[in-house]
């Protein structure tokens, strides 16, 4: 060690004292270089080379925005992996954050040989604004021209070797992500690590994208405006509903099949609560959500010299944060502490609500959005709890279903008409019932309808059927001593002494 | 499981063997499509088409840039929230790591409704060059032409709906954040839960924006430069005293109301080392600030086409990795270990001393700027505990009152010459006293003063008068047993024994 | 708490009822000011004021891309950080993190005093086109026309004082990071602190820039394809050899010399499995990685504008996604449980094998290239342990050395030939044996047998030496107690009650 100190030193002597004369020998101009390059760029350009220049550049600023967005959205995975490990007990920790990584590297699968064409195939030149160019998805499946899928990108082979194509797969892809991982956190702790797996593939090969393609990629739901003249069609920024609301609506389905958890209800079915086992893991979970979400939400302009933008991340800002507010002055109002759970919960409710208008709203509204989501949320976990007695044990579909399709419908209400000319090929601004269109709303209203009974329907249907097959739910007995022995093979903490709960 | 695997074997072979037909049968160009836009933009395009294409892009791109680090600078929170917890006990982490997270859901409201309104509401033009045109703040409150501070822009309502305003809120917002999340550490376990919101509303909405005017919304700090020809008046680059000596003034006031946690001084005084319970965590913590650092001072240009941002983020990434190393070895070389927790807060101290000079000093400067902060922090660590008898348990006030004032001053000493033409009005690079300009450095050095008067003295006042009137501290024996229960309702490791400390 | 919840309500209501009032009597255009910017610049100016906004522009693209891809590499960091300390020992966690840490402040020192001006002392303007202008580094030493390292750019003082040359170095700077950090993985548990400062030192500053002098500053590998006619010579996209095999060979050599773990192998040379501590941190740190890789694979573009980061990122994702499926399935039907740490380690195999690949090949290809490293991996993990005895606890020269030559010689098999015109000089894209070119794939080879005479014969001299002269091993005890208290002075959780392993 001695002589590690005393090398050290001597060569951080050297260090400063060469520095010194390196420096006092030379000196250089910090923007000399590049001063030269742009002034030679300016002298004698022709306008086409400029005009060359100045498109390369713009589409290169959209795929460095969406890509650095996408980069962000996929650290999401990260973030559920950590609230819901946190939130749950350490002796099924293994099994729980494995769910929230496999489900990413089994969705990729579904969404790159199948998801994707599915959802994409049709969409045509709607993002070239962004992408650049001809967009070869081309292909939309309809039945007296309502679109129901796309057919054309699978596996991103062939035509689909694009540079406009590649990216904008990689940014749907984290999207789709987002709505593989809700489910974990419905029926965690009980249910099989395959079932789960099969699961993700039918989420993302097939569940998601339909009604993603339904409202994203140039389906019927994108076409109320235009044909029924309601609005703009259904409008979901940043995906409120076909993230959201889809993901929480599989795991609403998914927690009833399952049933609950061994001792989450005693005799008389009252509910007994089940603390996480490492808040603080939880809370910089929680954090990450909300710096992914700017991401998540900003990056939906899928053009980074939209400066709508600006107006995207602030509301996403506000409505997050008057959210976890809300529900902790609300708890702490009502059991007589600030539980730190539900202000995580309130906040992502916050988030989860604006994801859908954060683009179409003010300031004031989005307080509005948010205030609200953060008081539906405390609610809507007590009456799943204990009016309906389901074990959701981190609260994704109260936080994912219910303020998704809240999301959908302030969209509906408090748009106030500054932004969305042309969307869904409707000219104008998006305008709410408050801003003078309620047809609008109807859409929205609409979506909600399509959410519940396609996406809480097909689910059911699932989970049913998998549990009838393969079954869903692990060994009355792995459950009370821990799924991470028999489910992963090994112990998430084997050093540290527990008390098994 | 048989099944599963069976299923997924043949789906795997599936999705190669079509794939390799779905290759085999068609071809792509991946840049084709791209392409064709590029050149047809570049063809026949009109040199007003072109110009507005340019222009556009160049402030979407300082749009994208400040979005994006600003989202980085969001992280922070994750950040602080790691290193405050891990370097406290476990029975306080539910308590410490919540109010990490609160801060920023109070500050917010605080910021919104209030602090961005005074601390930027008469900002002008200054930041135009990045958002694009006018932006409407033209609301400062002066005597005597000194400005004092702003009144526009509350809520971001009404003529502040606006992208210009808003991204610029969105970049603020996430500064502040900063400054209100670093008093948490100095009064961290034993305040009151209601207290640090108290707190963070004060800070957030007149504490933080206040002396933000006068450095960076164009108040009288900024204005001693053109007023009294002191070099450029006060320059603070990214906030070594407006985010980090205020935070660290907070936490420091604090610390002294709030008194000693119980055990920390034997009753002669000696000092009790209280080790953190989660090394692993405040390590990553600390990686965290690091990545999100380089955001921090780097964003601060405004402006995605300022190359400067290539001096300022490589003299960052020196000043944290010197401040860190001379920490280690420091502690190395007197008590015989090289201190994981003295490391990361030299790198920290680094970081904090270069946030203000950053942008005008070069690699050598950085060298020197970060060695003697990595030596500063550790000697002020030791007087504040050991001399004057305040216990601090993160050592925030270290390293950021302490290397934000260093920071500073810094800045009046290294700064070359080489940047900073125009800044606050003032032709010409600043300049500091070895390059020349005494008088850079004497506008440095009243900024010391006012962070320490007004600083010091107002945070002093705000815990004194709040102790007097809710209290501050939680009672002795709810600080024995931890504060997660009686302040939280939970504890952060319910599962885990462990022995209080 | 009361009064606070009173003021609380009293401040929202205000909040909202002034807001609402201030929202009715003033309305913004939210795009306003910044439409008349973009006019007013589209107006009447004149070709060469937009060739210098278009030019600047596209410049500022390239410099935003570079250095918020570096702040995500960077972030590396605690990812790295996370895994090697999940995948190890409790007792030794304070060690192993500090390790992670302070391998990167060392690194600095050695990178910025020696390493950079060794490794890109003489590449010239071939990053010009990113960086714009003129690189003031243009000095090569070389032998008979071949380049065996640079001498230009110490310190960064002088010449290098220039924002092409800092942002390059930034960038530069994260990847050697990279190469710096993998070596702790293989010695971890038993290594010396002041050994790994020392190793960092030697491959930041000679070992890692030597190699990537040879592969990207203009080294003699880089020539193979213009002086010898092999393809486009040595070819790397990302590092899988430069960063990856080049740290991995270091932690292979490392693990040799130091010997195993005390009871890694029993009396009968039977391997004993010895568990991660804590795998929701590994995971997460897995996670953390593999989002990165993004940045570290798609920003080796350079530049913003180059959209073939589309590509490279998709590739990115699908060889990583495989890679981690297939480690799964093959762990699970062979051992019976899907492994989570086979599972993480498989991700990252895809990972390192599609870094030097991922611009050149298409989806399929990199199915193909993930799926491989995702076996290759479990197979070397087997081997190395049980037919070599040496003990590398989380398996770092399976992830990096063996899986980074396996992507350099992917790329000379798979490269499509749509890419890469231009590169080392060499005109048209770079073409595998597949695709019609075996010159490429005899340039990857040599670059594998550089690789492993080079890096693991210079790094077996390495660790014997520092063992014969300081030593490099903690005694036995030490070993057995663990490292934190000896090594560090702290244990790394000093209140969990543990069952040391």
């Amino acid at each position: 060690m001695k002589k590690l100190l005393k090398f050290t030193t001597i060569f951080l002597f050297c260090v400063c004292f060469f520095g010194v004369i390196a420096y006092a020998a030379t000196q250089g101009d910090p923007t000399g270089a590049t001063k030269q390059t742009v002034n030679e760029i300016g002298k004698n350009a022709s306008l086409d080379d400029v005009a060359k220049t100045a498109a390369s550049t713009k589409i290169g600023l959209n795929y460095v925005w969406m890509i650095l967005c996408g980069c962000l959205i996929f650290f999401f995975q990260a973030g559920f992996a950590m609230v819901e490990t946190g939130f749950t007990r350490a002796k099924n920790a293994n099994h729980t954050v494995a769910m929230n990584l496999v489900v990413f590297l089994v969705g990729l699968v579904g969404f790159l040989v199948m998801g994707f064409a599915i959802m994409f195939g049709g969409v045509g030149d709607a993002p070239v604004y962004a992408l650049g160019g001809h967009m070869p998805l081309d292909k939309e499946f309809a039945l007296g021209g309502w679109g129901l899928f796309g057919y054309k990108g699978f596996l991103l082979a062939g035509a689909a070797y694009d540079v406009g194509v590649f990216v904008y797969f990689f940014f749907q892809m984290v999207f789709m992500d987002t709505a593989c991982t809700i489910p974990t956190g419905g029926v965690a702790e009980r249910v099989k690590f395959s079932a789960v797996i099969l699961n993700s593939l039918f989420i993302s090969a097939i569940y998601y994208p339909l009604y993603g393609n339904w409202v994203w990629g140039g389906g019927w739901l994108s076409q109320l405006g235009t044909k029924l003249s309601l609005g703009h069609g259904v409008v979901d920024f940043a995906g409120s509903s076909v993230v959201h609301a889809m993901g929480g609506a599989a795991a609403l389905a998914g927690a009833i099949i399952i049933r609950p958890r061994i001792g989450k209800f005693d005799k008389n079915g009252k509910a007994t609560a089940i603390p996480g086992h490492h808040i603080p893991m939880a809370v910089i979970g929680t954090i990450i959500l909300f710096f992914g979400w700017f991401a998540f939400n900003g990056g939906s302009t899928l053009a980074g010299n939209d400066l709508r933008s600006a107006i995207v991340i602030v509301n996403t800002m506000i409505a997050g944060a008057f959210g976890g507010l809300v529900a902790m002055f609300y708890v702490w109002k009502r059991y007589g502490k600030p539980d730190t759970s539900m202000t995580c919960n309130g906040a992502l409710a916050g988030l989860v609500a604006i994801t859908a208008p954060c683009a179409f709203v003010n300031s004031i509204s989005a307080i509005i959005i948010g205030s609200i989501a953060g008081l539906l949320v405390c609610v809507a976990v007590s009456i799943i709890e204990n009016k309906f007695k389901i074990d959701d044990p981190v609260g994704a579909s109260s936080v994912h279903l219910v303020n998704g399709l809240w999301g959908m419908i302030a969209l509906g209400l408090f748009s106030d008409g500054t932004y969305g000319d042309g969307l869904n090929g409707v000219a104008g601004g998006v305008k709410g019932l408050f801003y003078g269109d309620p047809g609008q709303l109807f859409a929205q209203l609409i979506a909600v309808a399509v959410v519940i009974v396609f996406g809480v329907g097909s689910q059911l249907l699932f989970w049913k059927i998998t549990d009838k097959t393969m079954g869903i739910r692990v060994k009355a007995e792995d459950e009370i001593t821990g799924l991470d022995i028999p489910e992963m093979g090994a112990l998430a903490y084997n050093e540290f002494e527990q008390k098994t709960l």
